[in-house]
């Protein structure tokens, strides 16, 4: 039985199911797309986020920033971009002066991303910044700060707050279908087999399991309960400490929210197809299992009925919700706040692991 | 929609299954069967403990120990019991000239388990004692001393380690068939609605969900590494602190096993339907949901196979693998040491929970 790659558990078992953008963010038609370069050529953008890109409505791939001249080659073909809107990571900020970029998509490595945001910001370019924000929360207010600065938006590429099964979940929890939600939990976890990653590099990750895909979990806590945590205690393991050397391997914490609800998460780089988030309530629970591939989400409720939407393309969706935000100037849900708030509270994960001692927050 | 009580959860969507003792521990035929008196005529001796007794092929139902003249009288008459075996909690060591009794079974308050255990022994009778075991470690060991004392068998009600879906996932565990086990997600809970209840107490109960739920996570966390926790730590709540003055209402907590193994559990008073074992191997996952009912267990693996095995009563099956191991003189799996090991872990989870710290074991 071979490994399965990151991307084969991402996308799962519905794979070759029909994948469309119901976006439904279109306000009155004829806006102009955004033009979106993206900043990081590899495989999340070459898999998941260019094939998004041909189909927002509210956004357009027109550039690209890499430092690889034998990607830019392959990518301008592809994507019929011109010359003049392909950039390295030296040159990024001369696109100031190009009116065919209107944001910028980081998609680096999680220790560069502030490098590219502030960039990017510096360039009169909206920000959209994959997940985990940054290694540090003061990295994390150095990006707002500078788009701020710069009076760009800041958006975190956090998809399944605009997916439409973890929007029901929200729906069922708020609305208290089954009563009060008392306990959350939420996990998610590969194997990750290649150990030339840079993810398993500290100082490109930041760390490994928890800040690449544990924050999904930390987040789908933080949007079911609608609350920040006040208390939480982990514990970290490593049953290969070659492979994991500089990064976190498995990790599980807990959390107490103002409430008094409970979110027990774990994650990890040594077990696949991990994956779900199960609300309990007085009266019942709802699940969804997978919970965060990139297709085949299936929710389920201690009712029996299911929770069931058409497929979207979790990327375009996002992408198309922050295009709006830019063109409406409304706030975006998935805010740079937002992600430097994950990003502190999973520092607390980790200091709470390192000291055996549960961390209070306010 | 009204509160379903503590037995509509266990029983559960398939409480009208048919369901069958399947125990297969009769040896060569002729053993006479051992008779049992049954301390305590609660809802569970009532709803469950006597009709499996109709139902064990070593065990047969000879005696009741109760308080209550009329629940004697009821029980008498329905079960055919004689005068001269019947009890209450004064006269139980009399039963030692009782040579229809060779067994008690103590489902009385967790509080009173070591007086009925060791009354029990001293009457020369082996001892078969509902979870958890006692509601503190001394008292735990005083059980095992009396019953060692005596040269009678002391064995825990843990009627999950018998039953033939949780043997499955322990098989799937010894043998890596997903490959090493590393994350183990257990939850077991349910909405306490009545106030009146001796669980709630804490004199009687020495604790609250933990004690009496948790347990089964606790427990399936520890038959399913093969392991004994070296580190915990844990996060309690109450959102109702008027129902669960006296006892905790829900608690989160993780174990690190010494191979590296990690457990994330959970258990709750206020939240129905929580019932939950999954093991994450390197190479999949295996699962019981709902894993703790009386019946309707249902198991999943993450390639789509099911888990399923014909119902069995569990109750029936562990009485009489109890029975096998007395007339074989055979260690039992589920001893009073096994049952001391939890009470001991549940009370540094309780000292995790209280002092925020991360409480080391060895």
């Amino acid at each position: 039985m071979t490994q399965p790659s990151r991307r084969d558990f991402m996308v799962g078992a519905a794979g070759a199911a029909s994948v469309f953008a119901t976006s439904g963010v279109l306000g009155a038609a004829g806006s102009k797309p955004l033009g979106v370069a993206l900043c990081g050529l590899g495989s999340l953008s070459t898999d998941q986020i260019a094939p998004a890109l041909q189909k927002t409505e509210l956004c357009k791939l027109t550039g690209i920033v890499t430092g690889s001249p034998e990607k830019a080659k392959k990518w301008q073909a592809k994507y019929n971009i011109p010359a003049k809107n392909v950039y390295d990571y030296q040159s990024m900020e001369r696109m100031a002066d190009n009116p065919d970029i209107d944001m910028v998509y980081v998609v680096t490595p999680n220790a560069l991303h502030a490098d590219h945001t502030i960039k990017s910001a510096r360039a009169g370019k909206h920000v959209f910044c994959e997940k985990p924000m940054e290694i540090s929360v003061e990295r994390c207010q150095q990006m707002i700060d500078a788009c701020k600065s710069a009076g760009k938006k800041l958006g975190i590429a956090y998809r399944c707050q605009f997916e439409p099964h973890h929007l029901e979940l929200i729906r069922l929890a708020r609305e208290r279908e089954f009563g009060d939600v008392k306990v959350i939990e939420a996990s998610f976890g590969f194997t990750s087999s290649d150990p030339k990653v840079w993810r398993l590099r500290r100082a490109l990750a930041g760390g490994g399991a928890l800040m690449d895909v544990g924050v999904y979990a930390l987040q789908a806590a933080r949007y079911i309960s609608g609350e920040e945590p006040i208390a939480l205690s982990a514990i970290e393991v490593k049953t290969d400490p070659v492979m994991f050397r500089e990064v976190d391997e498995s990790i599980a914490w807990q959390m107490r929210f103002p409430s008094g609800r409970l979110a027990t998460c774990s994650t990890t780089y040594n077990a696949n197809g991990m994956g779900r988030i199960r609300a309990h309530a007085q009266r019942g629970w709802f699940e969804l299992d997978p919970a965060f591939n990139y297709t085949g989400i299936r929710g389920r409720r201690s009712d029996g009925k299911a929770i069931s939407f058409p497929a979207t393309d979790h990327f375009a969706v996002e992408l198309d919700t922050f295009a709006r935000s830019i063109l409406d100037d409304q706030p975006f849900r998935a805010s740079g706040e937002e992600g430097l708030r994950d990003v502190s509270i999973m520092m607390s994960i980790y200091e709470a692991a390192r000291t055996g001692r549960a961390i209070k927050r306010s």
